[in-house]
């Protein structure tokens, strides 16, 4: 059986956000057998803070986080900062560089450990493009953050 | 055909890093038919030159990079440092901040834009755990570095 | 005689920015009777720059610089610069990364050094709360900068 | 009642921290009415690792968190180095940097939030001198980390 | 002879950035001589990205890269935010915190390696003023960045 | 008169750093004829804090500050991590990035302002190579660093 490879959140995360529609399929339907929560979404912008908020947005919407609770939406806060550290590699910024980034970003919510209380882990996964705003300007960029929730 | 697929060498290094045996021979295959030079590995430690030493090193070994050329040994170590952003999430520290690493390493270099002029690039993608330096006190991480070489 | 206790400026500026109303005024008293100078302001703000001019300003209005050189500027500067980095923890920014800050801080200038010889040197504390631009969902925050001036 | 005061478990780390003894006493009657867990320690060094080390050690052995659950060793070690940012304001480094660091550091794990359904939260306080490695070549620093648990 | 000199092509850039119009002529006819590309410009804001975009600008319009290949232009981006470090000093940032920079940059391409094979490099040099808004309440900065191109 | 000129702390730094034995002769004579002080000085070294270590010594035994009194030797620390960051541009970091540097620094300590009462200032200039521990493998970097002493 490959529990092993199902635990791997971060791995599923980033699989996920790089998932085109049949891929995503076979993805998804593991990570609801295993009862984790999941959703996936894309911005694109040079304003950092919208990367964040449609972040959030979605992890809300989808029910991944509770929007009423601060510690569900903390730790989705700084696993959503750490994943932009891979984006940018050394200053957390977009638009004041003169950059723009163009993102997939996938969330995973589940349980990672075999040891039962180690309860529930956030996974937040980004890939896309970052460069010059100009077309084609651009290479890839990954982040991934994770945190206890 | 899956061309524009392959041409995301971000993501190839990443699942590469990924790959267990199996998929491995796939994605190595598609990487070969291409012409793109590719190579992949294992380091753990506290110390992150270490870290940074073991994907010089592979790279030289197996002819990613020309180990003659400072001009390519300097693309692929900023390719590099960029990558352990990803992974170290604000300090590029591994031991002075008292964790460790066991991470998975791929490079992948190749054409990954249709304009020919646009030459070569160079992808490093680093995936594992972080953490305490206590097994199974850590999480997953990733980091994707890329260059222009 | 509580002397030493006195001369940790950085404490007094911190037990200052802390302080209400009552604890306030045997803490001020005292550092009247040192003879140094102190100020405290309120300010809240999703932009950093905001919470910067709002510490420079009290100073220069209340007296605790000479806003006509700029070597006291400086030195200001560069504490308030400090500060902020134990507030915001890596990335000295709000706003852009979707947080915003709620913050009390206070200034005081003296000499803490023994040593005649060593002159004045100012400190920057800052306390409050950081977080999402929703009430309540944030915790709290402190830093604290010190310079010689 | 002074029930909200008790409730900032920030400041009140930062005072437990900041204490003398006869303070002190205070303080941690307050806490232990609050059945808040708390813990206090000493740690001077040029290795940043052994600041961390020397928290993690105490935490433990005082019982504030469960050393054998990662999900707490990992809320503690953010808190840590968040709280470090505040002392090293820049760069998480000391002896890289030819600086030293004598602390004092008190942690506090309660429920510092109205809603009981927000649970537990950690703060780490960090107090001392940073400086040369001289005697009395150094200026006082503070630090504050908070995380949920 | 004076070859190796004329190979700094750091040192070479900050000197042409330096330069007021006399000693510029000889600079330049020096680097006219040995086939390098170089410009000049200035540039004063609190915004970053616009000092970003000047220099973006100028190495354009003046031919010492090629606007349509994204490599150059990656090359050439990477080498600004590189001296820019050099002018911020810790923060990649002006007006988020407060302060505004008034500044001349130089742009050099060349080979400045004896090895042929190592081919070309651009140099990024940026020197001026760095402070508040405010009149005088500034000081002098500079930044270098090198890559390959 | 070139008095405008010789006020540029910052720029006779770094001119100070660059020169070889003939120019140094006519830049020293202007700083002496000025009443500043100044000396210069070589290091190389994978160890950040060997580096700061041996630009605070020459400072200390050339007499351009007073080793005796922290307040100049804060200032002093300042400006040498200041110009670090122009160096390492990103993270103030050797060894630990497997890089190393070999670096001539200056210091020039005056007073460039015409307001006599702004008092005097302190320049770190440091001009060198950094790069791979590998002959030759590496780029020039420079890095400038001003404060209030
Ligand atoms: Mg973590
Ligand atoms: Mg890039
Ligand atoms: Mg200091
Ligand atoms: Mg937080
Ligand atoms: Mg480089
Ligand atoms: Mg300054």
């Amino acid at each position: 059986m490959t529990k092993e490879f199902d635990r791997k959140i971060g791995q599923q995360a980033i699989m996920y956000a790089f998932a085109e529609e049949e891929e995503e399929a076979s993805l998804t339907s593991e990570l609801t057998r295993m009862n984790w929560r999941y959703g996936k979404g894309k911005v694109g912008s040079m304003e950092l803070q919208k990367i964040v908020a449609a972040i959030e947005t979605l992890a809300k919407r989808q029910g991944i986080v509770n929007p009423d609770l601060y510690r569900e939406m903390h730790s989705l806060y700084h696993a959503i900062i750490e994943a932009m550290h891979g984006v940018t590699r050394g200053q957390v910024e977009l638009g004041g560089m003169l950059r723009t980034a163009g993102l997939r970003f996938a969330i995973v919510r589940g349980k990672p450990f075999e040891n039962k209380e180690e309860g529930e882990w956030i996974a937040v996964a980004v890939y896309g493009t970052i460069g010059a705003p100009v077309r084609g300007f651009e290479h890839e960029a990954v982040g991934l953050g994770i945190n206890h929730i």
